[in-house]
């Protein structure tokens, strides 16, 4: 008799945006007559690029033709593309990375939670609270972790590393040695970055205790700061105990295109086996590749004209950003990120839990927020904005929350 | 420290298809003058069909305008192609399948990869021999199996059901009982199918002993024989006892587009507990849709002129079947599939094991097959032609065999 992977159960609840929209649809259905808008899944709003436009036209018609028809793509990802990047995100910035080192996916969520799946069992994971939550629920699926304990919001066998004001929404090297440790930088959901210094420590500490970090730099184009590093591989070491998740739907308005990519290095060994092989395997019996015509779409992004037009849109977000921020913090409220990131962390006012202040955005400004709850215990009392909402919907948002009265 | 998942070590060299490619690429390399046809991996050759492209077309599109500009799938992916799915490939058939059932995908490899996910570790695996090696390596990289042994070429701990040419290459029910049963119709790599009243038995076994059939059907559009079952939801009780795999791949050459589906019925249960929840959770966790342009797609192929398109794209590549079959059979090579599969399976002459045969074909006719033994202990002395090539290197293919004096 077949029995269920009971880890699963292990789950609260439905995945954090599922259950976001639930309530949200729910609000709608209630009040046909509202207009809400959208500021908490990271979703973009602003169409793909021109560039990226005509490059998937031309490969279209490429599709369409028996002389140039493509199917299935090679393993790793097209040559043009992983080309691309490895010159323009890597070895410009001064990082050893090669070509063959990139794995083109569908995007860095699925990456980020497949990636586990080359590790034991018995790994001790390191997590940033609050969290995507993805890296937490796809150790808990693979059967990492313990039980889920309702009253701290944490599993048993994870090691939380708090990110708080005091820190600086960084967190400090845990007092008991990990063995995978997930940290994404420029940070989703604080909007905190990381300098090359701090982060260097943690590449050192990794290689001194044999750890892996698991870093992800989805958000790395919103940097404007030259100091702040785009990659983990900007850093002595880093390929030795690093592997690196990107991805296009920030850099390039890819969330409805789905692609992104995994930088795993040569020299990456774990207990002496190279995981570079491990994670081609899994790459090559489990997928099977991001869809040529995206893949024309995110060598497109690199053309000068491509990058010039995604400047150009991530400046807009960028703007978005500046008008939420210093909009909400001259009215009084306590405002984190939004300078290095797409994303602004939000203090509660007056004490509210974060689903409270949640609901109290949703029924008074009609305005959705991402509870910081949802990202981890050190996120309650504090709620996420994104940056991604098109301008005239993100001003008057912000003035929706002036004048709701929360405060 | 960290540790890897030791499990993938029991896996040994590389995915088949990426060693056939190694081998290829090396003849290649080192016969520049010998133009190699490739009927080995069953990749398509014909370019998308005209519904599909202006869909594409049409989809990006609105992709370039704010207006029309998608981000995030749905989390089971668009209605409008769950919908065209429900109601042409079930409703029709008399399946009592709905659209909230249905969850799409980047194709039926990654699915038939992740679907072992949602169950415990300790179910007992039974697959066929031969088998398309994702079931199993999925498996191992699980941990639901023991060691390969090399000399039997079969993993400890699976229950292997061979199909052989004395049961007409459709398995016998095992003797011992499986907890999950891998059954693919029409078969890749032997081109069998399985009658509905056979089908029903393994239904009615599965239903019997608690089993869950994996079903996979990404052939079904090669049926031609109106008595053949192109869904397992064509059996009485299947709902309670199968999930079912579907691909555009080879139903409308979408191998390099990427797209496909898999069917949880509401009414699948475990131990009590509903499978569709558990997959939910799975694609909304590690997953985050197919392309939007790509969904279009999909949703074309079932528009009138899709419809008609498709069809006559699949019929080409079965009279390329017939010329294969015909051909080689009247050549004097035992041949069998081809008739409701675009699958050739070929036994290999003179004794030769499948690598011998594969070699020779390589070599003297410049002609890429797939050893059988790459599938599993019973497809030794069996190679795996595909009738997806063009036509010109179909028919040029099979004179050569002909004239290369293998047998």
């Amino acid at each position: 008799m077949a029995n269920i992977n009971q880890d699963y159960l292990k789950l609260p609840g439905s995945y954090l945006f599922s259950a976001i929209g639930k309530r949200v649809r729910a609000y709608e259905e209630a009040h046909p007559e509202k207009r809400v808008i959208r500021l908490g899944i990271g979703d973009v709003t602003q169409p793909l690029v021109p560039a990226v436009i005509d490059a998937l036209h031309r490969a279209v018609e490429e599709m369409g033709e028996a002389q140039t028809f493509r199917g299935y793509a090679p393993d790793l990802g097209y040559a043009f593309l992983r080309k691309a990047i490895a010159e323009n995100d890597y070895v410009k910035r001064g990082c050893d990375i090669s070509e063959d080192e990139i794995f083109i996916s569908d995007g860095a969520k699925c990456d980020c939670g497949n990636i586990q799946e080359i590790f034991g069992k018995d790994n001790r994971v390191a997590v940033c609270d609050p969290v995507y939550p993805v890296y937490v629920d796809s150790n808990v699926m693979a059967g990492r972790t313990g039980k889920y304990d309702e009253k701290t919001g944490r599993y048993e066998g994870v090691i939380y590393m708090p990110c708080t004001q005091e820190n600086g929404f960084v967190p400090d090297i845990p007092g008991e040695v990990p063995d995978l440790i997930y940290l994404c930088f420029p940070n989703n959901p604080t909007g905190a970055v990381i300098s090359k210094q701090k982060l260097q420590k943690w590449v050192d500490y990794a290689n001194d205790y044999g750890c892996v970090i698991l870093y992800d730099a989805a958000y790395e184009a919103y940097i404007s700061d030259p100091d702040i590093p785009h990659s983990i591989y900007e850093c002595r070491g880093a390929r030795r105990c690093a592997i690196e998740f990107r991805s296009f739907s920030k850099t390039a308005g890819f969330t409805g295109l789905r692609l992104g990519f995994t930088v795993v290095p040569r020299s990456l060994e774990v207990q002496g086996v190279p995981l570079w092989p491990l994670w081609a395997r899994r790459h090559g019996t489990k997928y099977n590749g991001a869809p040529y015509i995206v893949q024309r779409a995110g060598e497109a992004v690199y053309s000068e004209e491509g990058r010039q037009q995604v400047r150009e849109q991530i400046a807009y977000y960028m703007e978005n950003a500046g008008y939420i921020y210093d909009g909400l913090k001259a009215a009084g409220y306590h405002v984190y990120g939004g300078v290095n990131a797409p994303y602004i962390w939000l203090k509660t006012p007056r004490g509210m839990t974060s689903w409270e202040f949640f609901e109290h955005l949703l029924s008074r400004a009609n305005v959705v927020g991402t509870p910081g709850a949802g990202f981890g215990p050190s996120g309650e009392a504090y709620l996420r904005l994104t940056a991604f909402g098109r301008r005239e919907d993100t001003i008057e948002a912000v003035e929706r929350i002036k004048d709701a009265g929360i405060l």
